[in-house]
């Protein structure tokens, strides 16, 4: 059987650790790489090109969607955000997982193009936790908090068009059950078609 | 995340080693139960009722039909096979998985029955290595393993209807294998209504 690499969607609401949790994953295992996104906002302190994100120009980014180098974009707060098609396919031609931390709305454009996507949720324990995962950041007024949580009950409809979800509560064992639900996904039949048709093919010469 | 109790439905090609897979697995861990099938046929050497199946007669195999005792049912050779229902849901409602060992018609029916059901397909590393497993056995004629292989060229053809495959090359690994396999299916949205529905209104009422 051999192991092909696919593209791996992550969301979840924010405030559900879903950084920290691909952070930890990639270092933990080689078989997976990070997309970095591009986008038109301004970087944040402590934010490096390249590393968060590709920061560009309005122009930059709408040449990219015009020179087909996005696999999927979208735009939250005026401004855009995108992955770069590049990267992603070298990477799956090496045989590696690539996570895409990515909303929605991304998903869906992904799982068109790229049937073999695993589509993976990331949820709290409980809304409570949740709120209180943003609280405890202290680094949001009350207002953006409410805002997230809005977002949350809008992004909750959403959730049935994943393959999986997964709960966040403790963060080691979370990295462990990501792994094993991709590993779990790579063994689908539809994503074998070629493995299932060698060994048709065995029977039928032997 | 309540983890519910769910049918596993285990098929592969003769030979290619799921009953010792299974036997293994229930050993190994408590949250599994393997449903004991009923047959018309007679026991073989060595077998014992209620253990191996439950061997019935022809009108106790169709009272249970009758009476909707069985969850499916299929004939081969002249023979009977069915899985009686009461097993399977007193343990489901216990929150334990249920192991079916049987073919695709019956993975069909049950399909039907419990769209929750995971179906998993055991693969050999290859034919050739199917083959001589068969022959290593060394209970059966030439004729008999001719007739197995000739089985395995119509099961093949209904693998896709499969949720997963797994490769039985190493027993060790490969019960492992299924265990995070059967782990991850656990964590598909469509088994886990009942707490995303939680955690939605959960949101609503912060």
């Amino acid at each position: 059987m051999n192991r092909k690499g696919l593209i791996i969607v992550v969301s979840g609401f924010s405030g559900v650790g879903k950084g920290t949790l691909m952070k930890e994953l990639i270092k933990r295992y080689d078989r997976y790489a990070l997309s970095v996104s591009a986008t038109t906002r301004c970087p944040r302190p402590g934010e490096e090109n390249g590393r968060e994100y590709f920061f560009v120009s309005n122009e930059e980014f709408e040449r990219l969607i015009e020179e087909n180098g996005l696999i999927e974009h979208a735009g939250f707060v005026n401004h855009y955000y995108g992955t770069p098609r590049k990267f992603v396919e070298d990477k799956l031609s090496d045989g590696i997982d690539v996570i895409l931390e990515i909303e929605i709305q991304g998903a869906r454009q992904i799982k068109k193009q790229y049937p073999d996507a695993v589509l993976l949720f990331v949820m709290p324990p409980s809304a409570i936790e949740l709120k209180n995962r943003l609280i405890g950041r202290g680094t949001e007024s009350a207002e953006v908090i409410d805002k997230r949580l809005k977002r949350a009950k809008e992004e909750a409809v959403g959730i049935e068009d994943y393959d999986y979800i997964v709960v966040n509560d403790d963060l080691d064992e979370c990295v462990q059950k990501v792994h094993q639900i991709i590993d779990a996904a790579h063994h689908a039949p539809f994503r074998n078609i070629d493995f299932i048709n060698t060994i048709r093919n065995e029977l039928f010469e032997l």
